[in-house]
């Protein structure tokens, strides 16, 4: 994996990029869509290339490690055939969902036990398995197995979590370094900087995470119910050690808003589920601000889903027909609404990138940090 | 609206034909897809022209009058407008949904008093509100207001529901002369033949049905529950009194065989949920025969959908992504499976057509009947 820092920003620390993998090119800023379990939820791979055109999407290991399973996914040939991606896919290590999902997990310095949300079966995942599991579902990018400390946490146990975050780093690089990839293509391994919202743990972890001299670098345990000036507080600590010619992602983060005010801080990889799970619930993000759709309002309201038309379902559609379809709760409802606001969150780390590119981000992130306030 | 009847077979009474409307050319043998309620369940408007390709679409009175509502569709300048469809629309005459979804309906000669399925508030349909209704969603089809007799139904039963549905009819064309198009396009009424099972009745109400002399004829009652045998039976005493220079158009039905042993009998076109419902609960009908998509055997068969290719979700997506998918209960899935059972459905009465075009039905037809058998 390579990574070209392409220009910066001279009102902010915004930057743009361009990393190279085995799958292709992917252009930073860039937000990831989310594909759980193999698929990005009510979206086909086919409109999710052509129309949203994101450069990688991101899979669950947990959900993947439980179905359809490693066993499954290594006769496919890895999830990129298994799901017929040919672009990049980042996956997690599995650790937010067994804190979040499992029931009775214990989390030990071996790893962590926990039991399936599906069937109650026990399973372990340690710093090793997380990794032997990314190499088997054929991630370009593997995260390292680490604990996401909730929101609000204690500074003792924050800062034990951070120390044992890094030992399970050390155990997930040795583990890189004596296991290959199995389907040809290169894979690399993000640490993930932890620390909770202090500062002084904050600064450490980066310090050790830059230390470790990876290909690019993951800031962990934000988005998780902190306020947002502590996050962007937390970004702004991690991003002035973090090495600048690498790239850095903001896990789980975020608004549309989020997403422009860690730019500004030096962010260039973001996923979230929000754009798809909030379209599920008919909440659309749109050029002209926040709407929810199942509102009365917009009942007979024939005018587009979205004049500024970020794929074709804004201009095909209109706002009093999708709102008749989540009356009646049909599918191409979520459909409709999923399309749209992966088209718009796509729309708007690309504007990004060109406004980065022209000198004028810092300028235009104010605007749309405000128009983006907007509830319709 | 006019029909021209192209071809006809040599071996069976299957013909191909071509039916022109305001909204353009429908060819017989047509299956049109079930849009229940201003929607294909799971398919986009832009995916169900360009890759299933039907000249016409259904659409259910009985949904669309209690949502939206006809206030809001006349609003958007009718159904085709709302749900952005530019091809044929034809809808029910809402009997159907009413005596099937509806609590405390009453059936007196006036019409039908009905509880709503969603909210339980009380609505009168009469032939002339179906009229009304119809007009309004601006379908280009029109069917007659008729009560359906389920199976079994006494004699007697079927004799007095049958008149009334005669006097009903003739209550529907009176309306229809005295009132006009709403949206600039024509609109034309179908009469339905009942009489359930009784080759008497069927006679009689083909005759009646025969004499109304309107564009086009239906045949209503069957595929309520009857031997497959009982329906073709009706069929054939019908379609030998339905004038041969009119489009047929039976009701509700069915499985492919039942397509295609119905085409054999003069049958021009088709409706039915099965090609949707099933697909959402994962039964596919492909080239090979019927698959049940959730057994397990298919969990590590790589291999296309349907060799065939109808669309391009066949080859696109492998038996074992699309188990994977209905195990973890995925959107995807069910959009898969409907694109697909929509392509196979319309790739059948295309291939028909060329079939009795080229005089070769009735053997292709037998092969068919007998490859549609085969559960995989």
């Amino acid at each position: 994996m390579t990574f070209e820092l392409l220009s910066k920003d001279p009102n902010s620390k915004a930057r743009a990029g361009k990393l190279t993998t085995d799958h292709g090119v992917i252009e930073t800023p860039i937000f990831m869509p989310v594909g759980t379990i193999g698929t990005v939820k009510g979206v086909h791979q086919r409109e999710l290339k052509e129309e949203i055109n994101p450069d990688i999407i991101l899979g669950n290991t947990y959900h993947l490690y439980l179905r359809p399973g490693t066993e499954i996914l290594k006769k496919a040939g890895g999830l990129h055939k298994f799901m017929n991606w040919d672009r990049n896919i980042l996956t997690d290590s599995g650790g937010y969902q067994v804190y979040s999902l499992s029931a009775n997990r214990k989390i030990k310095e071996i790893g962590v036990k926990f039991k399936s949300h599906i069937d109650g079966s026990t399973h372990l995942f340690t710093p090793e398995s997380a990794v032997d599991i990314q190499r088997e579902i054929g991630a370009d990018i593997i995260m390292a197995f680490d604990e996401c400390t909730p929101y609000p946490c204690d500074y003792k146990y924050a800062q034990r979590s951070m120390h044992m975050t890094h030992r399970w780093l050390d155990r997930c690089m040795t583990h890189m370094k004596s296991t290959s990839p199995l389907y040809g293509h290169q894979q690399t391994l993000f640490p993930i900087v932890q620390g909770s919202t202090y500062k002084d743990l904050r600064q450490q972890s980066a310090e050790y995470i830059a230390n470790v001299g990876a290909e690019g670098n993951a800031i962990g345990g934000l988005s998780v119910g902190e306020p947002d000036d502590e996050m962007y507080a937390m970004t702004e600590v991690v991003n002035a050690i973090l090495p600048e010619d690498k790239p850095r992602y903001l896990m789980g983060v975020g608004t549309p808003s989020n997403l422009l005010e860690n730019i500004a801080l030096g962010v260039d990889m973001f996923d979230c589920v929000m754009p798809t799970r909030n379209a599920r619930n008919g909440m659309l993000f749109t050029s002209e601000g926040t709407i929810n759709i199942k509102n009365k309002k917009w009942e007979d309201d024939f005018s587009p889903l979205d004049p500024a038309g970020y794929t074709w379902v804004d201009t095909e559609y209109s706002k009093a027909y999708l709102k008749h379809l989540f009356s009646v709760k049909e599918l191409l409802g979520k459909q409709i609404a999923t399309i749209h606001n992966l088209g718009f969150y796509l729309w708007l780390v690309r504007e990004a990138r060109r406004q980065i590119q022209a000198g004028t981000f810092r300028t235009w992130k104010d605007i749309m940090v405000k128009k983006l306030s907007i509830r319709l």
